[in-house]
């Protein structure tokens, strides 16, 4: 029978037992032992089950891990009713975090996962041996296409690899998604004819959501590299149908936007590791961005880290790229490539637009610091090669220095 | 200037002033101060702007509540736009929770709000003068048509006004929502035949996100009475595209599944009043599901009723029902009336079905609790009246009594 395994953390709860069973029969057939035997044989193929309940003290509360099995012949195979199935009513009932789903071959066969996923995204790059770098419009609010040409300029002149919209422009008269398009095209191209190097740029797909598809698939059409997209202000089933579309056929970069309403708390919503890395993945982003451990905003190390192992391991699906984001300059890339490995993108705004010299400089750093690492030097020893990064290290510190 | 004024929560912040001012700018134009004088006066009407800050310690925590309003040119007249402008990277960064979203007049006024309402609902069943009965369908899973319907036909005759679907029915080979629409219809229009008492069916809307409007449309040519739909599986946008829809033109109820995720927490995420409250009703809902203050899973009283207050308050929009659901029996009538008025679904699943003369004698219980409270009588007096009142009191207590 296929079954769809979710693994519950309760706190407070004193009989985890009781709980366990009355969600298998709650959030399925509704009761049980009441029922007469020949209604049991009919409904035992829709009856979840216990797998496991697991209770440890910590923090002077009383947690427990619970494990319960959903017949996936329950729901239809999409990502709404498979919410609504392991935590629509269950998320309004006490403490209770969903941490994972295990999805068996046959349901996991009905998910897309990335198109592109690394490697392919890599191949568009022709980048193979080092983390990919990504830098973010910044401050475009009110600015014309003039200005966001120049921004990108700069930013692809530093050799960055994606240059990403900012997540909160949308539809406006100054710079159109379109006209943003073709706009970054044009001087993208001008750059790759410059210095031979590609970079690919992720326009923000907004507005309402039955448009979305008609807007991606004009965005392909007029030759956009890549979708970014506020997944989490939409929903997970909108995200899927736009990988599945072929006449879309665009990479799809997730933003988590709106996601820490329900993942933030340890009690409530969902693990970081299950929406932000395996649901988006098997909902099929290609990257997915997430707070890094090291900035302002900034996620423990650990919650940071399980998503990226959410991402990249064996799971059937292409793997997709960790974005860990906000906070991060050239001197923690020894730091990001240590946790986060070569298959990451090292992302940055201010550490790439606050360089001494510009956006240029500050992408110039962050490629200068990620050579050294692979080369197994220090960033103090490349600082004495690389001017950008020598410069980058006195405004914003070492980290292999601090950590 | 048009804005929109977004109310937050702050837990643990040492500087709630520093912080509201990297809000108002953080989201808006990045920066302020160290602009030159010509681009500030470019930016000025992208700017955001803090409108108060309130610190107040309670619970030996630091709390404080701030407002900052954003001009509403910097977004798209849609509800994912706003909510990635206004708690989009903000959901992640610390424990800080969304209160309130104030629209102003020319903002509110691109939002549909009800097609129906509290009036619409009311004259689609000529029931005015007291509050309406709904109840749920249980144990669906694995069962057929002729279960179905004679499950809806005993709801009808114990006077239900509403019945719906179980959130977790999905499409399936037993019970196709077509088939269900067709097969309530007749159920109903029997029932109404037979004792005058109308009583209308919520199915179920589900499946992929594209294909829910050519399904609802079909609903509507199928002569469905009412869509539920477990909206925050999917996105209030998609709700809102519903609503919208002319074709469509049903009443919309939305299942709160999935929101305790995102509103649980004290700390983080969305208040219930916002959520379940303001923007279900900009977005269209004429019904709102919401835990009931009085069951095992349960709201705290004042939460639940600030939903309630959001759904019905004036506020330029149609009125919404307020359903305050889960662990309602006939017991509770005088309290729900007390705390919720006349104008609200009493919503039972257990205390309907689990009724010693089944799901006919738990709906006139109901329907006879009501009647008692509002003629000024205690359920005492009416329970030597009604013999179903009688048993109902017996087996689930009488709350009058209780509290």
């Amino acid at each position: 029978m296929s079954e769809l395994i979710a693994t519950y953390l309760l706190h407070d709860e004193t009989n985890p037992e009781k709980k366990a069973e009355e969600i298998a029969l709650g959030l399925t057939v509704g009761s049980w032992t009441n029922l007469p035997e020949l209604e049991q044989s009919q409904l035992r193929k829709h009856k979840g089950r216990v797998i496991s309940i697991e209770g440890f003290p910590t923090d002077n509360r009383d947690q427990s891990l619970i494990r319960i099995a959903y017949p996936t012949i329950n729901f239809s195979n999409d990502l709404p009713a498979i919410l609504t199935t392991v935590f629509g009513k269950l998320s309004l009932d006490g403490k209770i975090k969903l941490l994972d789903l295990q999805f068996d071959e046959r349901l996991k066969g009905l998910f897309p996962g990335p198109r592109f996923g690394i490697e392919g995204i890599r191949k568009k790059l022709n980048v193979y041996e080092r983390p990919l770098l990504m830098s973010i419009f910044k401050g475009v609010l009110g600015k014309d296409l003039n200005f966001l040409s120049e921004q990108l300029k700069q930013q692809a002149l530093g050799g960055v690899d994606l240059v990403k919209d900012d997540e909160i422009l949308f539809e406006n008269e100054l710079t159109p998604f379109e006209k943003r398009i073709a706009a970054g095209k044009a001087v993208l191209h001008e750059v790759k004819e410059q210095t031979g190097h590609r970079t690919l740029y992720a326009v923000n797909l907004t507005g309402r959501t039955s448009k979305l598809r008609d807007k991606a698939r004009k965005a392909s059409e007029l030759g956009a590299d890549l979708l970014l997209f506020n997944v989490f202000s939409y929903g997970l089933d909108v995200l899927q149908e736009l990988r599945e579309d072929p006449e879309i056929g665009l990479p799809l970069m997730a933003h988590p936007a709106v996601s820490g309403a329900s993942t933030s708390s340890a009690e409530y919503g969902f693990a970081h590791s299950l929406l932000l890395g395996k649901l988006l993945r098997y909902a099929g982003v290609d990257l997915s961005l997430f707070p890094s451990p090291y900035g302002t905003v900034a996620l423990d190390k650990p919650l940071a880290i399980s998503i990226a192992l959410e991402l990249t391991k064996d799971d059937g699906f292409k793997k997709a790229f960790p974005v860990p984001s906000a906070g991060i300059h050239p001197g923690l890339v020894p730091l990001l490539i240590r946790d986060f490995g070569n298959d990451s993108v090292i992302n940055a705004g201010g550490g790439v637009h606050g360089h001494p010299d510009g956006a240029r400089g500050g992408g110039l750093a962050f490629r200068q610091a990620i050579e050294t690492n692979l080369q197994g030097k220090s960033l103090a020893e490349g600082a004495e090669q690389y001017p950008e990064l020598k410069q980058a290290i006195q405004l914003w510190g070492n980290a292999e220095v601090i950590h």
